[in-house]
């Protein structure tokens, strides 16, 4: 049997609110046994952009990067963020590594090629090609030199944040790290990857916050989706953790940053 | 016979101009064997605290670290210096890991406490007490982990920051993060410790750039220093080479930043 092995995925509400973020942290310190962080920090990224006048573009939801955004979240990301993340974990006993795709290579990723998407813009949907700019889209992600890091007891506490093996960094979305490291890890451990978010777990009842689905298989999901109780954004979510699922990754759960205790919220599987 | 380890520290105005970072990387890739690469930034630093509408303030040369510039200091050096640094060798084939003292508690240090010192005010030298904010003086550095990398084939990168180990980030003298790792990991290796700077090495006559002393021992400091050979900051530079001797490393070189092959410069031993 392996090993047990848990990744926690915060989003950058979470990194940025003080009280929350000391939360998460003792919360993630007391889980017992080797782990993993995933951060976000869409909203520092955003603030310090603001504050050296660079505009923030956002398409569908997702930042465009291009060489100015890039410098900010590569700073934000990868030194802000991490590396106060790290200190504050090695305070609480956790000895943290803070990393980025491409220390050790561990993410490899290609420039996301302009997309053709459907955009909302001035309120009307419309058929557009989209550069995302300095965006990653993973290739792979190397377990091997991460586990062999876990098992001398380090915590890696990992950015947003990849490169292309040709010298650039590339931004990338936090979810993707966290769905990556957890497929890389797959083989070498009992992987339980908890995306941390805003409600309690996935609701049957999007009015209803306590109404949480326990437990969503691909059997239940394509019922799911079909009778429309699963709907909108949570779509791509349970698909990317279904996926994890296929790829080895032992269980995902969906649940509330103040519940990653790995007993609260949905559980796929 | 221990095996070779070779330690380069570069400093700001190497990395923020784009052909000499361009050379040093190719330079440094080029160094066989075992290695490793300490970087400054606060050139970087500076411009960046300038566009966030930052004061820089320096007393003697050396950087005020408020709570403002601690967080300028943590995302340019930690971020947007290493984490560049680190995707630019990985395309150079070099197994680059970026590292603070906080990842994996590698260099521990504690806050300088406000120091009395002579101080140049309006050109008037005044006797001050100046309280230099979140900058570590380092307590110990730790080689085991970093050795344990290194011989899995993994090249760190390190930034000039710190920990105290109860959460701070602390603003560290790059020069003192390299001799400082030097000494931790003389244990393990043969270490040669590379400074590199803006002449060819310690100049005879300051007025002659070819005037290079070849090599300096202890006996050969104290006569430079009583002669009037040696002199201001080369002094402190130079105590610091003596004393990581003492601790173990096998050579100290002061050399040209083009010139890191271990050929040229000033050899201390």
């Amino acid at each position: 049997m392996k090993e047990k092995l848990t990744i926690v995925k915060v989003g950058g509400a979470v990194v940025e609110d003080e009280a929350q973020l000391t939360q998460l942290l003792k919360d993630f310190s007391a889980i017992e046994g080797k782990k993993v962080l995933v951060h976000g920090g869409g909203r520092k990224a955003t603030k310090m952009a603001e504050a050296l006048g660079i505009e923030t573009k956002m398409v569908n939801g997702r930042r465009i990067t291009d060489a100015e955004m890039l410098s900010v979240v590569t700073m934000v990301y990868g030194g802000l963020v991490n590396k106060n993340l790290v200190a504050r974990l090695q305070a609480n006993g956790v000895n943290a590594l803070g990393l980025t795709g491409a220390d050790m290579d561990v993410i490899r990723s290609h420039k996301r090629p302009p997309v053709a998407l459907k955009t909302l813009l001035h309120g009307k949907e419309e058929q557009g090609v989209v550069d995302f700019g300095f965006v990653g889209d993973v290739d792979r992600a190397d377990g091997g030199m991460l586990s062999k890091l876990i098992e001398e007891g380090i915590t890696p506490v990992m950015a947003p944040l990849t490169h292309d093996g040709m010298g650039n960094i590339l931004n990338t979305n936090a979810d993707t790290i966290a769905s990556e490291t957890a497929k890389a890890l797959a083989p070498f451990y009992d992987v339980t990857l908890i995306f941390s978010f805003e409600k309690k777990g996935v609701l049957r009842n999007p009015d209803d916050d306590e109404s949480v689905i326990p437990t969503i298989t691909r059997a239940d999901f394509i019922r799911y989706k079909e009778d429309g109780t699963i709907s909108g954004g949570m779509l791509p979510k349970i698909e990317n953790a279904l996926a994890a699922i296929d790829a080895g990754v032992a269980r995902v759960i969906i649940t509330l940053a103040t519940a990653i205790d790995g007993n609260s919220g949905t559980i796929i599987r």
